[in-house]
């Protein structure tokens, strides 16, 4: 994997992350394909609204339909017939959130599966291994996302296991081998909680060991912005320029934009299609939900300046129509709607910074992104 | 309207059907969009499948979203996108099927919504009033489908009201006006049961008032295929060359097949549609349901033989996969393929009927779709 840093604008970057199955332009934001599928949106369609690298996750792919079905494929891109970037999560923010019954030690993560109370054991090797079945792009080290709030204390042990875990990783991953042909890189995660101390240590020792790129994680599960871009600062200060920073799980519109604005090249979230299949509507001057009354009349497109197949052929109105009773295309375009806002404010984001004029623009989508009908973040 | 009768061999017709919005090849097979939307499929697919006319459920875009929103919309083409030939049902077949409590008089046929028990009445012109206000290209008759079994002389009492509702729905279309400055028609239904002579006097009575086209109801309700065909016969004989007939509600692969040969021009089921989101996939040697075991590991596409997107991509285990998961793309590429295979379907048929071998191939086909993972008709 090869990372270019073409152009920075104050701390914001724009770079191109070369992979064997593609270039990605970075900010990217990577739509989530949590079980080898994008929800409610087909494979020919997100390369329309312009992914150039999903997500999935090893934690559901493992468990249905099982590493070696895909394996038996030929690999994840041939199981789900994309051809483009894929990354996979390593499984264990999955086994954290899913799982109450996990038993965490030195060896790693022992967990039932939320699906029939089978046990099994996520090792730093073995999700090396599921992921060279897997086949993907780029691959996540197994890390523990210490849950927030945490004490220091935690936060600290929590973090020694991940290093350890990252460098277990790192070694498997280097005396392993690729099947299916292409290469394959390793990014590892700075964790630490909301304790800057505690994520220095993290991403230096992280640095130290040598990854493709580094994804920060451990954020957005409850702590204010403010603080989430304090640590991303905090990281950002210590992560070395030539490789690309992920910040995982993150996140609203102007999210990205606060997190490009301090040093992020690579996003995923599952706002855009969760909240889509909610009928919230993401537009360029805020959000809407369709589902409210008062769209039942409203026959202007869904975000009147997108020109997403969505809101060039539908209105408002159908589509509070198709939510209220409950069609199935009502979630479809709504989330080719969203993915082509999230996909449209990355690549504006991008010219933007090419352009030098980052400041402008983040100012300007800031302030518009802001209005009354707001969606909280999930 | 104009139809267009460009061939025949036996009694298998091709033919032209010319709408204010577009050509309908025949024999023609109509996706049926119930509540303004075919369910699991964007606009832009039905069109790619090869759909060239869709049916929409008068009941129930009356209830939701009302009459008064696609009429502000400027008629149902304009509210879901389709700027393509729409039929829409009189409403009846769904106030029999869905209402225990309507109440039939010769005024017309009171029922309570299924959604919130609110009283409404359908009488022959309030239903031609609501279709001018949908605005679609063909317009049916309200009629009383007949419950199956019925005895002779239900059928009989029932038929003579059909045909007063019939008469009334006709000087109400001649009397009444498009109001979206296209022009529309109106069909006619034949009823009477499985009873020949009720059915006969349908058909007669029906031709003398004089419609543009003439459908046969109240069949696939529960007789057996070879009554259903015998009575298509029965009608057949008394409807005139020159106006397409239009068998409602029917059927499977073979049901439509054997129906051209006796005569029939246009078609619409639900089966195609509520099949796949059931992961029965119809295909040319039979069809197959992709919930089965065996196909997890079956990396074939889901019909070997099909072009259609889905075919063209994807695989079986994907498919199954997709299920067991239960992702909404599973349901949206069922839904293409098996659209496909009918939209298909119809266009062989019609060109076998075209050269003059549609004889062998409805030997061909029928004994290809006979295999022992056959469907059975819903």
């Amino acid at each position: 994997m090869k990372f270019e840093l073409l152009t920075s604008d104050g701390k914001a970057r724009a770079g191109v992350l070369e992979t064997a199955h593609g270039f990605i332009e970075t900010p990217a934001f990577m739509p989530v394909g949590t079980q080898g599928s994008v929800k409610a949106i087909e494979q020919r369609e997100l390369i329309e609204v312009g992914a150039q690298i999903i997500l999935g996750n090893t934690y559901h792919l493992y468990l249905r339909p099982g590493t070696d079905i895909i394996q038996a494929a030929g690999g994840l891109h041939r199981f789900i017939g994309w051809n483009k970037p894929i990354l996979t999560d390593s499984g264990g923010y999955q086994v954290f959130s899913l799982n109450e019954l996990r038993k965490i030690d030195e060896e790693g993560v022992t967990f039932k599966s939320h699906l029939d109370g089978s046990a099994h054991l996520f090792t730093p090797e073995s999700v090396v291994q599921i992921q060279r079945q897997l086949g993907s792009d780029i691959m996540m080290v197994l890390d523990e996302c210490a849950p927030y709030p945490s004490d220091l204390e935690y936060a600290r042990r929590s973090n020694a296991l991940t290093l350890r875990w990252a460098d277990r990783c790192k070694s498997a991953f280097d005396a392993g081998k690729e099947l299916y042909g292409h290469s394959q890189a390793l990014f590892g995660i700075v964790q630490g909680s909301i304790f800057p101390e505690v994520r220095q240590n993290s991403a230096r020792d992280l640095v130290k060991i040598g990854f493709d790129g580094y994804a920060i994680g451990g954020l957005a599960v409850g702590e204010p912005a403010e603080v989430m871009y304090a640590i991303v600062e905090v990281c950002e200060a210590l992560l070395p320029v030539d490789k690309p920073r992920y910040l995982m799980g993150v996140g609203t519109p102007i999210n990205l934009i606060e997190a490009v604005a301090r040093g992020v090249d690579m996003f995923d979230c599952v706002l855009p299609t969760r909240n889509g299949r909610n009928a919230n509507i993401f537009g360029r001057t805020g959000s809407i939900n369709l589902r409210n009354a008062k769209f039942k009349t409203d026959f202007s497109p869904p975000d009147p300046d997108c020109s997403c197949y969505t809101c060039s052929n539908f209105s408002r109105a159908y589509l509070c129509h198709l939510f209220h009773v409950k069609e199935i295309l009502g979630l479809q375009l709504a989330t080719i709607h969203n993915l082509s806002f999230y996909l449209w404010l990355m690549r504006e984001t991008r010219t933007a910074i090419k352009e030098h004029r980052f400041g402008e623009w983040r100012r300007k989508m800031v302030n518009q992104l802001r209005s009354e009908d707001q969606v909280v973040a999930t």
